[in-house]
């Protein structure tokens, strides 16, 4: 029946026009490709006061020749185009069609349709359009086809070459090749300008990311342009992180693009010789993704707070997730994680997702951590299960799973003789920019991490049909999570210690292992308390003063119910940032400094990223913990709300999923909440009985009713919200 | 006191000019990625009938970030240049210099100059010339710098990177890249041309390579060009197997050259609709090799096979040791081990051997054997120990061992529960073209190949300074051969099975294990004179009709003294080929077949290869097994000459090494001999005791003496010649 309508719609999509095809094509790729090639593309675009800034880790390519093939079973003969990223050849049933044809003809019946494609340069990708004969992720495609002849021409039949789905993603015009691109841009003006020396300082009003134009440009001799994040940074020409120096003879006024990208919110353009320009303004470059994700309250401060997040969400989020606009500019591991959970609480963009975790991993053989840094590698476990609870999406975690057995099996080589981790030449051992962080032998948060990990190895082992591969990771996992607690349990401190040298756990409590194993749901009830009390609301234990750990510190609170504090922290905190002007939240923020002494970072004045991803979190954690919104089963099938008002009078707003929104409104005494995706299961504590129309209320325990949330209902639920106990 | 003789050097050439500098730069990049980035460029100009036609093995690229540096310690400050491919900075200490600088100062002291290089599509590297800071493969290269800060900005002094030397060749020249590299050209004309049809054929005399040049071409239409190993071929213009066509509106004559170079003798031009053309020439396309080795001798016959050989092999030596020029044009590793040993008789070019080995390999990780072929994997390992018994290049060893590790773990990861291999999903055995050839089961010859490349690991290993390795591999080795023998041996038959099906030896008996354990020096004295009489001299043991096969063949019988019976052997089998035309020698030939039949292959009329790189073998045989010239120690620092006449009167000729050639007369009186190189043992078989005058005449058993030869001096011996006991 469905092939009916199919076919149906073929004729009747014929009317309007050759073009106008029933199927619809898109580019394709050997997975992973243009993932890798375009964080290639991204990543070398850093520059340090003019000279260029790539990673220091190992780059991959893509394949350079890459085989595509499908087969189909036509009704009639079709004739079809083909569009090709390099150089190629196309075959209809094994025969080589001779040159670089533009258009073939497929006879009626089944054949097999294959394209074979050289590219040293850029992807290998394939465009075919035909009326049914199209090219998408159901081809097939292989880096070594393996198709040998014997002498007497006959091909073997016992290659064994190992085929999987081809990659694609939203490029669906045969004339836009992949490689090619690009983000959008439009024009935007600074909101202020005045003279300074020689030249002017423009203020666009807030952070923001995009290439300066010069309109008007004449005469002879230099411009230079400076760019800060802060006015002290575009005044300070000899310590701005970024410039753009121009060397000029012009007889005729131009406009002049700059080629790089850069993050700003000041420009000191200077102009030296007899130059002069008529203005300047920049083009603004943005990811086109859709703010889904929403949250207000009635408090204003936090309304701001979540607003300036999205934006410094928004910012970071480009071709891949990014760690800040500034710099790196690359795609860390750690930095991403974050960003994926704030991803699903936002903009719910599953594409950008798996385009950084492919970009991160890259090809084999792996020889080193991710970033080269040990707690990265196991960040990048992390986002896959992650990626898959939150969407769903069995194909990516199959997809990607052999690239997750090489990685592990690297880290696997690299145990000590008590089967943990400590630091081998290569391994960064980053945890947090912290002053004093000892990373001295083997650090309780590693092993936390991996065996986090393992049980993620053996959890997506089990989607890719590895069986032997889920028993073997489960095993591992559970042996390393009971050597944790036997090895780094301190029962007098309650805690998980920091880290283990010469055999001997120390007596140094961080907060590190100690709050993820809060989340991780690690400890028992009485090992929560204790972390609870003797760590986490601990002053005593060094603080931490990055919103990267800010983060799993906030959530840990969170998810033992300290909403009211967490909201009082994000207030001090983020809203301590606001108070000081912030259009972004930063890199690290720690209320202790003052003046210029918050723009210095790496021993360099302005060495501070002022627009880091990784200072977004309130848009996770209000999603989360707040309005409470969470997968139960994968890709939203089931789920839970359990909205914590943790001191607001009111709040509302949405959770995106892959198939519509859940959208929610709460205050003391009054929960609406409408679905378009699975079933839900509102749980709230409530001194009476809550009563709703057209549900069930159940009563789970004393104090504590869940209702069952259908997909395209509106329920409003009446309830009387319990007093916070904080 | 050599150091100030380059600084005298210095100053000498400094007067001639700011160009000419003490120390030679080149340009480098990292080892072996120049190799695999030319072997793509090259594996993908192959077309049959028009149609693009790649190889079906994973192809694998360079590394797309470089960094590269050296310490200097300079006397005085100096002014450098860079030339860079690729997008790129440059640091002094580590401090950036910003933008791309093309000059640079370094100052007096010490230094360390470090360039990070990116380029997608071509080999990054970089040329660097001060007077004396020049690039060169002292130099350090690494694809991933681990340098990473903490977050006050010093850097990590634990960050554990590898570096290794850079690779360069001998691009001396700033303005000219890497990646723009080709092979010479020059103009050459045919030497026949008849009217056929609507055009011409042309015949350039001889088996030739290169691009057609069409000159004064006018007229609107269609020119096809039809290209023949044979006239047949050329005149078949639906069948030939490598053509152009072009589609011409020219209305002023143009002279036009081909893309794509070709191999023919022949070429049919025919031209449709207005289309004329002036006349038609070639531009020859060759590598510039030195013909340093020589043969001349009594037999004119033998002397114009040497030379038909010489001429094949010179025509398949390209950018690589390629297997045939008409097809595949590919870097075969069966073939290739073949043509190093000509080489090494030949034109001694040790740059094309490193080159073909580091293409053939790629990168990691192995996901097929070489080629996808078991035995072109173990061909791979005893080309690269044979290279360093030829050139004593340690130092390439030490480069490309960790990739001969990574193949070896590959394949002892794919041994069967006894230890041996057998054909896996993915593995092509090849062996030799031959009807009714078994590959089941566990194939002797796999066996036996596996274990020469296990003692080849065990050198290298020792060479690599990896002493862990030298003794797993050698022990592996060993167990292997005992098995070989154990499993293989028939006693009845004094003879290698074939193979093993079902854990049973078969009764099969084939030439190939047996011929290779003659020249590995495998049998005792018994067993090689079962194996010559049971199989080698068995014409009931299945026929060798490939030039590949009999290369072994011949191999074995000439290193159990059997020159004579070689000799009448070689005219037959390419004075056959001559008789029958040849210019160049051939893929296959069965003297069994009748006219077009030799020109027939893999079920096409013309898929066979006229001029094939393993059809030049009596260069190799020649050199090593009658002018008897092999080193003994690596790089001819010792060496044997055993002189052979095999039943001709006189021979003379040159062998070539790294230092020099070794020069020889031999008639059945007289062998007067001269070396560049090492120390040499001249062993020979007289009736007399040899007289010679400036040398020790040792007897070393009865009737055959030696004669210590003496670097640079010329020795004439007299002696009588025993009878060949054939």
């Amino acid at each position: 029946m469905k092939l009916r309508i199919y076919l149906f719609l073929a004729v009747v999509v014929s009317l309007f026009g050759e073009q106008a095809y029933a199927q619809k094509a898109s580019w394709i790729w050997y997975p992973g490709d243009f993932d890798i090639y375009m964080s290639n593309v991204m990543q070398n675009r850093r520059t340090e006061r003019g000279a260029f800034f790539p990673v220091f880790w190992k780059m991959d390519s893509h394949y350079v020749l890459v085989d595509f093939h499908k087969e189909f079973d036509l009704a009639e003969a079709e004739e079809v185009k083909l569009y090709v990223e390099g150089t190629y050849n196309v075959k209809i049933d094994g025969q080589a069609i001779s040159g670089f044809p533009k258009t073939i003809n497929i006879p009626a019946g089944k054949h097999k349709l294959s394209l074979k494609v050289y590219n040293q340069a850029r992807v290998p990708a394939i465009f075919v359009q035909g009326k049914t004969v199209v090219s998408d992720d159901t081809w097939r495609s292989t880096f070594e086809d393996k198709e040998w002849i014997d002498a007497s021409g006959k091909t073997s039949d016992k290659s064994g070459t190992t085929f999987v789905s081809a990659g694609s993603w939203n490029f669906t015009d045969p004339l836009v090749v992949p490689s090619s691109f690009k983000l959008p841009v439009t024009p935007l003006s600074a909101v202020k300008t005045e003279k300074v020396k020689n030249g002017s300082l423009l203020d666009f009003g807030k952070e923001t990311f995009g290439f300066i134009k010069v309109h008007g440009l004449k005469g002879k001799g230099k411009m230079n342009i400076y760019y800060g994040e802060s006015r002290e940074e575009a005044l300070s020409t000899d310590k701005c992180e970024t410039l753009d120096e121009l060397d000029l003879d012009l007889s005729v006024k131009k406009d002049s693009v700059m080629p790089l990208s850069k993050a700003f919110r000041y420009v000191n353009a200077q102009y030296g010789g007899s130059v002069t320009a008529d203005s300047i303004s920049m083009l603004y470059e943005y990811a086109p993704v859709t703010e889904r994700g929403s949250f207000t309250s009635s408090d204003q401060e936090l309304n701001k707070i979540y607003d300036v997040a999205k934006y410094t969400f928004h910012l970071n989020t480009r071709e891949f997730f990014i760690d800040g606009i500034k710099r790196d500019r690359w795609v860390w591991s750690g930095d991403a994680y974050q960003s994926y959970l704030m991803n699903y609480y936002s903009f719910f963009d599953a594409e950008t997702v798996k385009r950084t975790l492919w970009a991160q991993r890259g090809k084999d053989p792996v020889t080193a951590h991710i970033n080269t840094i040990m707690d990265y590698s196991f960040y990048w476990f992390l986002g896959i299960y992650d990626y898959y609870k939150f969407t769903g999406d069995k194909k990516f975690v199959q997809d990607i799973y052999p690239r997750m057995q090489s990685l592990m099996t690297y880290i696997n080589g690299r145990k000590n003789k008590d089967g943990l981790l400590e630091w081998m030449p290569g391994d960064w051992i980053f945890i947090d920019w912290a002053d004093q962080l000892s990373k001295e032998g083997e650090v309780s948060f590693e092993q936390l991490l991996y065996a986090r990990s393992l049980e993620t190895m053996a959890l997506c082992a089990r989607l890719a049909d590895d069986q032997t591969g889920a028993a073997q990771y489960g095993k591992q996992a559970g042996e390393l999570k009971k050597k944790l607690f036997d090895l780094y349990w301190n029962e007098q401190k309650q805690a998980l210690a920091h880290s283990r040298i010469d055999g001997k756990a120390t007596d140094n409590v961080t907060r590190y292992a100690n709050m993820f194993g809060i989340f991780f749901d690690y400890f028992n009830a009485d090992q929560k308390s204790g972390v609870k009390k003797n760590v986490l609301l601990n002053d005593r234990i060094a603080k931490i003063t990055t919103p990267y750990m800010r983060f799993y510190e906030l959530e840990a609170l969170c998810a033992m119910g300290e909403q009211s504090y967490v909201l009082r922290e994000m207030k001090n905190y983020w809203g301590g940032m606001l108070k000081l002007g912030a259009t972004s939240f930063w890199e690290e923020y720690n209320p202790d400094k003052k003046g210029v002494e918050h723009l210095a970072m790496y021993g360099r004045p302005f060495g501070k990223s002022l627009c880091h991803a990784w200072g977004a979190s309130p848009i996770y954690l209000l999603g989360k913990y707040y309005l409470g919104v969470q997968p139960g089963t994968p890709g939203y099938e089931t789920y839970t709300v359990e909205p914590n008002l943790g001191g607001l009078t009111w709040m509302e707003g949405k959770v995106p999923t892959q198939q519509g929104d859940i959208e929610l409104y709460c205050s003391r005494k009054e929960i609406k909440i409408k679905s378009a995706v699975g079933i839900g299961t509102l749980r709230l504590k409530s001194k009476s009985k809550p009563v709703v129309s057209g549900a069930t209320v159940n009563l789970l325990s004393k104090g504590i009713y869940e209702i069952t949330i259908q997909k395209g209902k509106e329920y409003l639920v009446k309830y009387s919200a319990v007093a916070n106990h904080n």
